[in-house]
């Protein structure tokens, strides 16, 4: 038995961390079962609404409660923890607090994924919320690594937010063009890697087979990373 | 906060597991994240292998590992145990001796669902791997309810096998025809519900979008079952 299970620290939302689950199997060099990364994973869909309290219509963080799941993984073996979501970054270093074990940072991930994808790269697109966009997440780490960050225009950034809502999220089908225009623009803009910093665009990319060398997904990114540290071999 | 978690002892394999994950999260009629059902997921890939050992290859046994990873999830809040997988059903025994917490019965869900689907139901139907038909597990189960068992001849369990090992497992496509005429093989013997009692016959019925009312599968009544203990609402 390898014995070093990754801890998943899931439920925001619970079918992101399912998506996270597969890709993680799909992206393992793996002839068996027993080939596969051992994980524990707590899908905890009853953590408070992260959305809510980050734009302040709740007062009910997040954070503690993942904060003491994180626990939980760290006392029942869990080697290291990620996290499957982009929002939930924002309480990343409130639940690292919690643990002796590593807490790996999703758009730190990303972002080495873009500059590994796109050797010296300078200008790196972003593809999210606007709630994300608001955060700055990817905006900060980008620009302490020394690159430039740039997102859609306005009537761009509304037509990600719809292919997010009304269609990934709703069930709804989306055009393969509507994604690429975005990626386009934000190559038109000097982006030479996009990131997609944003569950539901990953799950998009995914379902549109979307191999664009330069198109880095997030969740990927993590899975990817998640399989190197649990001993797994990547395909 | 629901915090009534379900343990799931997983692994066996990992991507049943993801399934049955997916299959809970599908059956839930949730309208935001937190009205999905609480998962404690121990996705243990390392787990001996569970068909070596029955058969005799390897006399490494998977039972004292999941008795072991049924007692962590006990200790990390699990309100009861779901092990998705129709072949780990013979260390049922095992497992619940290790904890205080139910350890739900695969065989004995599917048959109470297929009682429920054809009321006044005389004899159950098995589709299922040579191994689970040499086990018993599902026979002994309607004997004690007073239910006759049949099981297909050798060309059609054959073809059962084959639709298992070369299509699903082997990740090519089985056409509806060759599903659909082992159904109607056992009906034609006499049964009134057909049980799926394997995975990758699990996974075939969701690809082929089965929906004969008299065809009930193991891992979505397990999955039922688990939605309402745990405190969720089926659609």
């Amino acid at each position: 038995m390898r014995n070093e299970p990754v801890g998943i620290l899931g439920g925001v939302g619970p079918m992101a961390t399912v998506y996270f689950m597969q890709r993680i199997l799909a992206m393992t060099d793996a002839d068996r079962d027993q080939d596969h990364v051992d994980m524990l994973v707590w899908n905890h869909a009853s953590i408070p609404d992260r959305t809510a309290y980050i734009v302040g219509d709740s007062d009910e963080s997040p954070g503690p409660v993942m904060a003491e799941d994180a626990r939980q993984l760290e006392a029942a073996g869990a080697t290291f923890i990620a996290v499957p979501c982009n929002t939930a970054r924002a309480f990343l270093d409130e639940v690292q607090a919690a643990v002796e074990i590593d807490v790996l940072d999703i758009v730190a991930e990303t972002v080495t994924a873009a500059q590994t994808a796109v050797p010296d790269l300078t200008t790196i697109g972003i593809l999210a919320t606007d709630g994300t966009l608001r955060s700055r997440i990817y905006h900060d780490t980008a620009i302490e690594r020394g690159l430039t960050p740039v997102e859609p225009d306005d009537v761009v950034q509304k037509d990600v937010m719809s292919m997010i809502y009304d269609g990934v999220k709703a069930g709804m089908p989306v055009e393969r063009e509507r994604f690429d225009a975005a990626v386009a623009h934000l190559r038109a803009r000097g982006a030479q890697a996009i990131v997609l910093g944003c569950t539901e665009l990953s799950i998009l990319q995914t379902d549109l087979k979307v191999e664009d060398p330069d198109v880095v997904d997030s969740l990927d990114a993590l899975a990817a990373q998640t399989v190197i540290r649990a001993g797994g071999r990547l395909r």
